[in-house]
């Protein structure tokens, strides 16, 4: 019987110009819908773990299109929820080398942004779930978006389901009238898993400073918050955009571990890699036993994500096992 | 010499399912750029004048591209300005036969609705220009735009330029605070040429009553804001999405006079045809000596419309002359 | 709380050569997928009803795709089974005006040809459903589909859920060893509802004779199986394959009811259309009280169809009741 | 054994803006090959005939690519000669409705037109032929080119080749120093089958008067060029760019017959279909008993072309022929 | 005089998702066509020789599409023969990096593999022919395909014709009720030249042990089937999907020579490298007086394919010589 | 204040198939369009300069599309000259690792090279002008090209402009009867700065011997033409057409400088990154006191330029300033 998850955020409109185009170039716009935290709903998915995304659409043609395409990727968009105008979205050129990917978002006022704290059953929702999955995009995105990923992390204790949080999120989103160092240690202290840096830990938590190490500033935060068993990072190295390095690493209290890194000399589409990660590390964490095998698992997640398009990785989880057990031929199945 | 327009009004991002698609099949979306206003001055450049639009954009990759579609299409920059975060968009979802096209606008909080008042030297812009030309979309969006406009119709007054106003709008776009009853003959007084249609004239001003006649509206109209010159109509019968038919007709203080309706089979696209018309009357009204022949021009540029992708009219000066010489055969030119 | 109905049939990958090129032409196929069953659960999803398609496919990558689609669509994937090595499969070259679209089918020895009787549990399958449609093309693909479908109908029976079959199928279909004549009257004499066509009446149960009126077939037809209340029928004039005429009919045992006609003047896609009608026959019979609403509605979302690409009807509700209501103008919805 | 037919002249690259798109709007270009006399071969060779066609292309990458093109539609490639520089070219603009068609020629130095009388060993070709098709735009292009004409219907002649001409050209294609009036008769006078228009006749020979019926002027060409056996015409009415009307047209100087009108409702791409005209009227009299018959069969197959996008028609002997007994329904065939 | 190559085996239709996208992301399949046998047969064409393939098609539009990418590759088509139901099929999914490209068959029960023994009259298509090339795809389709393919080999044996196969084949292939080891001998002992690996060798012939030498094996091989004078081999490593590195190999009977490495690095399409690689080593045995040369020409044919879409290496002779003598800059060509 | 550049020279269609598709393979062209004045005016437009490019079109609508890629590209469309018949194109294969791109030129007869003397008024083109770029492509096209130049390079020299020349071309390129010895000089020695190498200031000037050193070559060139201030060369190392080494040099009469090596590992597009580098180059010097900076910038700009699509480098300063001073990562910008 597979473990189930429940993820919440915005799932947003994805537009970019075809191949290597940039925005000045383009006529048209390849569609694709992303968002952290649903990424990571549909890693699990593929991975054969039962999935539901929780979030907030516009009421229309494009609220349905969206709502279609979770279900395409076997979500369950039975919790769901309809209102509001604007579906969130954001538009991305994809660099190459030495050249830049650029991002434009444009989510304020969307559907989920004014989602608020009663709109959610949250036990209902959570009902026969093994695991919850947030960001710490959500809770900067607005108020309400924040409330909600409260009660629903608070409802998860409650029900005895895991918590895992990917913490971080950029400064410059916030900008309803919180700051992180106020909103996130609320939502922090509830995890059993929490993925973040050196950097997030510092800005978010004013612990440590800039430039230490990870393993120092993990076991910080697990003495912060006592709940958190296992604190998960990853080192990758830009190359250039066409050429990544990851490595995986992890303090869970009495060790600290990394994986060998992997070389993806080729990337295909990088949006994504960091949830591919923290899918791979949910899959892992409740499939072995040991931590080593589940960071591998995630790390070889992480670098397959690289070569498919789009912001959800759908590789199988007989490729990510083949990767994670180090065949990194990428040799032809027939 | 050619005659120079100004136009003033958003331009929005069009996102369209390639094809017949509806939006839940899209994998992609065809780019263009469309605005009410900017599109009768892409119909004039193309047909020889000379032709700037005013308007905002964010000042990102976004709004430049929106600006080089402009340039593309032979319209002056100059006199666009940049600013806010979001360009304006429309999803539009092509019909054919009895089902119809369906549009989603995304333009609340757009760059341009949040235009204000001083943000526009007028003076500098109409230097030289023949003609200033507005829509009812503009005072629709937002007060600052519908002051903007105000300053806009004035100025070109002061200055001696004609200004023409296709003036109608849906009133279910009216979302700031203030009614099309309140804004519009603040600005309709002080127009040469009007654009409209009995139901327009009754919402708008009060005039008659629903059923009244173009011919006796119209002249109604005039009597209320004696500064028009002319009040221009078009009868369009829709025999289905991909069958419709045009007839032009006006009202020029003397006459009431109408064109033979043109019969157009096998629509392409019929956003914008509209937008045709009003400009193919500005040309024909600058260009024929004869009211009768500037409304024949019209007609045929807004039929050839429907047979172009995209919200602009690109056809030729040629094209539009053959066919109001009554050559409907669209035999091959070689 | 929407009512929910079961199908159960093959449903093919369609390859089809972009727009109007010939299979000599194509470089690319376009894809999606289809069959006449699944092709009524999606249209019933898509105005409102549950639906689940119960269908075998092969257990690789191209049958869970073609599970993904059905998705996609709505249509709840549980009750699917996978085995078997191959997806059946058409391919399909569209026409225009006096060219025939061709199609070519792939299908023996496809998943769901292999599909033996014991293999799906249809209490399981049809517990809260209330209504189970068939299509005659199952019982012509191999003795178990037919098998399996006669183990539906009959456990629909058993459990009071309302059964329509769409019962003609093309002679050369049944290949297998039984003939239509000797498989069909086991199928039909459990049904409530019944789509066919005289001269489906005919072959399948030598009833009348060629040429015989509908009226006087469906009544015969209705004596020889009591069970069935309603026999419906379909009149397409093809004046070409650009332009087509629908008019639907149907006697339900007490009077004789025809539509008027609807003229589809520029086709999309002219497949599925037949399957269209059928979902939207159990819809209107579902949602409205009288015969005649439900055949109105019937042939207004057959009508639909021949505007979409692809084998499904995806057309909203209210497309649907507007032309059912008699507003052929296509004109635009904003 | 299936009869076989060599043709004579150049081959063009075609490049066209997608779909209905204006040279203005492309950014890309679709790419087929054309050329009349081809046309013809390829048309000949789906209906089952042996074709070869004799032309020139420069000696490069792109000449092998239309050499390619014309193999692929079951050409024999083996008379092909190469040299020269450049491939002619012509940019198609699909037109619709009221807006025509564009077309732009680039032909003037292609490796064609610079060919010269000696190039091509026309006994070796016409070995085993049956049939020599050349057109009016072949001595149109170049003195090269009419002299190689010139040669190949002579020789023909002399080894008791039946020859057809398509003898029309536009008057403003003749650059190069003699006019039609002065090369035509030379060339005309050896043909079997001609085929031709009032007008063309009028203005190539200075038969009749302006006006004159075709029926007529047809009757003097056959007295001023015994060799004459049947002179072909067609009559278009152009309803509009996507309505089209054909009717064929013949003196076999004994009867003038005419066929009844086909309806092309739904153009899809108008270029070639004189060349199908043309292809079925030889195909016609070589497999009919019946001048009427071949008739029917021409103006079936002009008609289909219609439908096919590119320069040739590719369609099956079966549409022609079922097209010519009567079904225009254009119904699935499966 | 151009050497002539005949070839024989089945061609599948080849459906790929466009780009790196995954089957569950396709909305359409791009459409080549391979076989390891054509594909040999094409690469031969591209670089000068005469080349025709002889298979089974179904007599349907897919099996003249099919035959229409052979002739427009250069290809006779005059010996192909038509029959049964189904091309046979396969689908790629490209891989990139650690993702492995998959590859589904779908090709049991097609018109190849129901090929029988008598279908092909040898003596007619070895007419004229300096070579004959089999793989050992062909004896592992079925018993009729493995006794045609004997008949040519012996066929060619007698007409005193070189012959060569590339006689691996994946173990599962072989499903029709004969094994490897049971039918390869017969085929092998009149082989001229070989191309294979120590594993090919080691399962089927039951040679040496399972990681023995190359340069062993071989000389096992020739000693077991006299008639062999050279026996080739590749080294590929795979540093992944991405990036390949190749290396010819050959024992002639007196010695081992190995080619110096080439380095692909940005790989295009990796299916087929392995045919160009036989296509090579023919070429060059036939042009070159030198083993080494024949090796490294093949080498250098075997690399390019790597940057070509499709199964066939279409590359031009320049390119493989210029390769070949170490220029391995890709420096652009005007 | 932005500078205000001039360029002047040949624009061509540039026809490509799509992604790494060969010529034989198109069933379609992607359509830019290029020259290497126009590039550099464009790149420099991009970086925020003032820019027209000066050119010679047909006066048809192929004309007006590539003025309309100008103007969509930010430059001035106001000094284009129209005539002639023909537009310049060139067809591009893009190559991939050891396969080299190929280009077939079409330019014979183009209106451009058809340009004369008197057609531009060069002082009325170079009014408020700060520079003028002109490359060694221009005067091998044609005398009046060449003449044409001239007289702009005077009228330069006369208004106070520097001129910049990019003088290097293909030797094979001058066909109208006047060799690059007896041309280039008289060109050269009104130039402020020169772009070019080695092997070029050996040929065009018989300067040096083949292999001396660019350092030593530069001294020589800037002593003959006693006006050049800075003489700037590149040095490529091809290690493959998906991989290119990039480093800049230059000779400013006192001190040779060299650039860091940029390593282009990923290569999108190869042609136009001479342009950038001119473009670079000229902005470089405008914009940065030292010529160490301008020549990073210049290498920078070429560098990126290798990873845009088409001709022209259009990414913005940002990008250029970023990896000028040092950030190769190519992280993602949100």
């Amino acid at each position: 019987m597979p473990k189930k998850v429940i993820t919440f955020g915005e799932v947003m409109m994805r537009l970019s110009p075809p191949g290597y185009s940039k925005f000045s170039q383009a006529t048209s716009f390849d569609l694709v819908y992303g968002g952290g935290e649903a990424n990571v709903a549909i890693s699990l998915a593929y991975l054969g773990m039962k999935a539901a995304h929780v979030t907030r659409f516009p009421d229309n043609a494009l609220g349905k299109a969206a709502t279609q395409f979770l279900r395409k990727h076997w979500l369950s968009s039975e919790h769901i929820i309809y209102g509001g105008n604007m579906i969130g979205k954001y538009f991305l050129e994809k660099g190459a080398v030495h050249r830049s990917s650029e991002v434009i978002y444009e989510r304020e006022g969307s559907s989920f942004s004014l989602i608020e704290p009663s709109m959610i059953d949250w036990e209902v929702v959570l009902k026969d779930a093994d695991w919850f999955h947030w960001t710490g995009i959500t809770p900067a995105i607005s108020d309400g978006a924040a409330m909600c990923c409260l009660e629903a992390i608070k409802t998860a204790n409650r029900m005895g389901i895991t918590v895992s949080g990917d913490i971080n999120s950029r400064k410059n989103m916030w900008k309803y009238g919180k700051t992180m160092q106020e909103v996130m240690p609320k939502l922090v202290e509830h995890c059993d898993i929490v993925i973040t840096s050196s950097r997030g830990i510092h800005e978010m938590f004013n612990i440590g400073q800039t430039g230490d190490k990870f393993r120092f500033m993990a076991k910080q935060l697990m003495e912060t918050f006592p709940r958190i068993k296992k604190v998960v990072g990853k080192t990758r190295r830009s190359i250039s955009a066409s050429h990544q390095q990851i490595q995986g690493k992890m303090w869970n209290g009495t060790e600290y571990i990394k994986t060998e890194t992997l070389n993806v000399t080729h990337v295909v589409d990088r949006v994504g890699t960091g949830d591919a990660y923290a899918a791979g590390l949910i899959y892992g964490l409740l499939h072995y036993g040991k931590d080593m095998q589940a960071l591998n698992f995630a790390t070889a997640a992480c670098a397959l994500k690289h070569t498919i398009l789009g912001d959800v990785n759908i590789v199988s989880l007989d490729n990510v096992i083949s990767l994670m057990k180090g065949d990194t031929s990428g040799a032809i199945r027939r």
